[in-house]
């Protein structure tokens, strides 16, 4: 079903951009979890926008209303939902746009999707503005996912022709705190990509880039195999952020088998891999070794530049000139989506885990 | 669920390498579908060993049977179930190595999984046998897709250090046909491709690559946004497949917005894309354009080395030579298995747009 | 999943009675429908409290807000979410009674479910408030269902020991403008029933009672057998409201079968049957006739005696009289609860049947 | 999806009366569970047919085959398969009927669904022939659950005019091994209902009866409110048996509130009720009683007396005879069918609670 994410844990993700509100309904989660306002705060602030010159200046004062599953500030276990009134949205700004799709934008694909009747104010339910509730929803996971020690954390690898560090071996906390310090969450080059996403917002134009995600503190023999695996289901939760294309789990799989292959070994009793080439996962199982993957995400489709399209409703060739504010690299801003959107489908898996576990 | 695949069209998948047979339960099939067991056959015939010395000498003799849904050869629409029952499997080859894990198998993940009750011979449900149903429920589904207008076909683009080439523009149906006739399924360098193979298995080693697949035909307006986007099904179906580690929409992403950007044109009264960078889907939904995407294969883990490992059960290290007969890269095999798992992801969605489109 | 239902069309609703809303996400809507708010507040006043001395005198001023998935009137095809805010709780009332099981209440059995951390307040998550929300989107189906010709119609045939009368053939739109009219929604002894209800009131007492459902207009072939038919799907809907207790299809199934059977003619060209003993359901499937159900509903399990019980976290006996206002029979106010569950699970089933159809 | 039922735990049954075989695929069952044959055998011996004159002569000689899931007698935690493939089938029996509807069978509404590629031999898809998969499945889902200290066991208390006796609170293992011994699972006047059906057959009649439920054993707190409760996801699975028209939980709701409602008390340091009218389910939750519910079973719809119907091809008036050999009355035989389906939807339950418990 369209905009909903689970089978223990279900969100249910709905609004429009410029609509009266976004929200999300987290069905399944446990009663009596601690709902850590400033952690979904701290997550919604990374994702929000106008902090500096490589972002959009668009403000969005996002302040989280809880409508239900919530009691004395824990989980009651009955549905939660959280919604974001929307305020301030310049809507003048797309009315010339109405029926003239924006190049690799969803405009045309929405429009027969729904026959039109679609809200296309900023892009509606399309809108880079739903990724608030992924937010909403996957923070709150992901506090519930620390009390039982697992940690996610992202990592930006590349932004346009600028290349970082996989984080490879550093998997600590400190290396994490520090990270999330960061405005370009990145171990390594942030200045270079800040100038990169600079250079391009002088130039009108976008770049893209690539975001390292990894999993801690998770047990091996979470997942199932075949089409209820970990990399299925973080790849299905993945591709509901915009802008993402791909997904690559482990850090590079074309190696020949004899480099490729994690050797096992006994470590302080416990059974570790050597290396980590496929990600923590055989056969759609975690083998308790961290889960790394890392996405691409494309440049941002709206740029400043006259572009050739058509008009989809007078089925003619016309051009676009998009106004308004806009992103020059939304892979800054994307590194808390993809760490939420993680955090929601990890902590389904691990639920589920407690029935076969 | 795990082995389980489909909203519209759900297929259960059971069976294992060295059980008494593997199979697929197809609910929600279309009634008075023509059976195209010759398609079927074809497509089993491709993903099946033994044909040359890039591929394991293991023989399987794979017939189908038919336990339900078909009358008079065309589906009733109730479910269809098909079976392939094993013969002639070497359960010795693997008797040494019950407890220890092989290297980047799932062994060691399903051992924990399934605290030890899973069947182990030759892999059991975590084997590449299982592809099997897959590739028998996909085939049949590929048939009823090109009664539509749709079809799919499959180009490895790597194999090891051997760049193959992309489709690009190359679409038509005689292009698909001179591709299928081959056994390495490529549009460039596939004797290359076959030399890289057979260097790998002289050095007791294996290699990995890159396929390419495309969805011709298809109309635009299919799919949702979110979780439920083409993106998302394409990927939670692909990973079903064992051995693929990533998968990537359209060419490449990592381009200037200015360049990666698809320019609309009306094209005999019809919009097109210029380029076709986002491949076919924006916003979850296709535009009309050829769906495409590439996914990884990482190298075949079973390589005849000594390999350093553990024994699960003793929790102490071990060596490993994996024994019997394995493929030195399993890229070609895996090409039948994407295309029917595609066409499986596919289906689906286009039966779904029945109901809004 | 709690607390939502569907296949094609799935709500999710969410709330406590005494939170600060009730309200429900609906996923899947097609684009291009009308939203009758007009219908809806209709549905809704019949649902609320306060008409007369058969009620609580409790007040609820439900005014439904859109928070998405409506734009101009009409229904955008991305999740449709209806809140209303409560205003107005006694929260007092209740607060005596916070850990002492209200006999024949969800109490106990929902405290062991959510550890003690549900919202008792008022019944929490499990108040017949709750209904609200699936009035709300089951108003809003019906209105979307009438305009393929079908509709839906319920009749109390029994409240305690009054008995009032199936509808039979009375399936014109006639009889139901007529019923829909009536506070006391029977076709016969409505007066009788008033009067059962006002006894039980005065003699601190509760009493429960019948309704029968019926779906006209619906096409023959729409559903699926075994667990996906008519009746599978509208019981689970159907115990989605509180206090029902039984479903049963047809008017009466304990005959002998040569009266029982349902004789096929043709009538205008159509199949039609002679008897309706089935319900319009055979295998699962409609048969073109209309369907037919009736529901038990138990008495109010709130009444103002003394009764004997538990204080579930004291683990000891003790007594509880529960004061504030209470319906002293729910049947009045159940009737448009089973319409309009009835609505959205209809609406699922003929959108499914656009894939098969 | 039409005959898959469960979440946790998904049966998916497949076949047809006269097909190759019929059969079910159990995904995810826990790994290490004993299968139990000859309890699978019981419970398949009891629903067969032929045992005497109460039944039809058509002997199932069914023998259950293994294809998967089961590794030295044990649950291997992936996918499961039984079938037991057709025998001795008397297609010619049905060559007559193929396009004439009988009368409350689903001839006509399965032909619509399937636009006439449906296999109607003997009922195909929609034959009693498909409650043994159910059986075979539920008896495995029995077998653990007994190991969890939760039996379930059937009790007839109406056949055409006879009545039997609720079992109230005989629900000891004793009562329950006495019960099973009977052909007719009666507490009470089985001999009477005997009698019944020998008279229904021998005036070419049939009738149907009513069959109650009961699960002992189960800790309160499993289920969840509205659509997932224990009494939606019951009646889902209980309306997967042709022929049942009606549900009701408890013994009886149409009474007073004071008379009605379940008191607490403590006993034995745990809480009871004292009166069990609720069927041991508040607000969809177990409160730690046995679950109780009643279920209503229509006549067969195959006699032997003439009948009028339609040619559904023609669309003409004609009249049927059915010849073959038919049961006057299923209702013994579907005694199995009730505790197995109950057995898959509570096990069901027993895994998602789990998660939360």
């Amino acid at each position: 079903m369209s905009s909903t994410l689970g089978k223990n844990l279900e969100i249910s993700i709905f609004g429009e951009s410029h609509g009266n509100a976004v929200g999300v309904v987290i069905n399944g989660l446990p009663s009596g979890e601690y709902v850590d306002k400033n952690l979904i705060n701290q997550y919604l602030k990374k994702r929000a926008t106008g902090k500096d010159k490589t972002m959009t200046a668009r403000v969005e004062a996002d302040e989280v209303q809880f409508l239900s599953g919530v009691y004395n500030d824990y989980t009651t276990g009955t549905p939660l939902t959280m919604v974001i009134y929307n305020v301030g949205q310049h809507s003048k700004d797309y009315s010339n746009i109405a029926t003239i799709a924006r190049p690799s934008h969803a405009d045309y694909s929405g429009f027969v999707r729904y026959k039109g009747f679609n809200d296309i104010r900023g892009g509606g339910h399309f809108s880079g503005r739903l990724t608030t509730p992924i937010v909403m929803a996957g923070s709150l996971c992901m506090a519930i996912l620390k009390n039982k020690g697992i940690d996610i954390c992202a990592n930006i690898i590349e932004i346009g022709s600028v290349k970082g560090q996989r984080l490879g071996n550093r998997l600590d906390k400190n290396t994490f705190d520090i990270l999330r310090e960061k405005q370009i969450q990145a171990i390594a080059n942030e200045d270079k990509m800040r100038e990169e996403i600079l250079t391009a917002r002088e130039n009108l134009d976008s770049v893209g880039g690539r975001i390292e995600c990894v999993v801690t503190g998770i047990k091996a023999g979470v997942g199932s195999p075949m089409f209820d695996g970990v990399e299925n289901n973080i790849a299905k939760a993945i591709f509901g952020i915009p802008a993402i294309k791909g997904i690559e789990f482990g850090e590079e799989c074309l190696l020949k088998g004899s480099v490729y292959n994690d050797s096992y070994k006994m470590d302080g009793g416990k059974p570790v891999t050597v290396t980590n080439h496929d990600g923590g996962i055989n056969g759609g199982i975690t083998n308790g070794m961290p889960i790394v993957f890392a996405v691409k995400v494309k440049p941002t489709p709206s740029i400043a530049r006259c572009q050739d399209t058509i008009d989809f409703k007078k089925m003619s060739d016309t051009t676009i000139e998009i106004k308004g504010r806009h992103d020059p690299c939304v892979v800054a801003r994307a590194v808390p989506c993809v760490e939420c959107v993680t955090a929601i489908a990890i902590l389904d898996m691990v639920m589920e885990s407690e029935i076969y576990g």
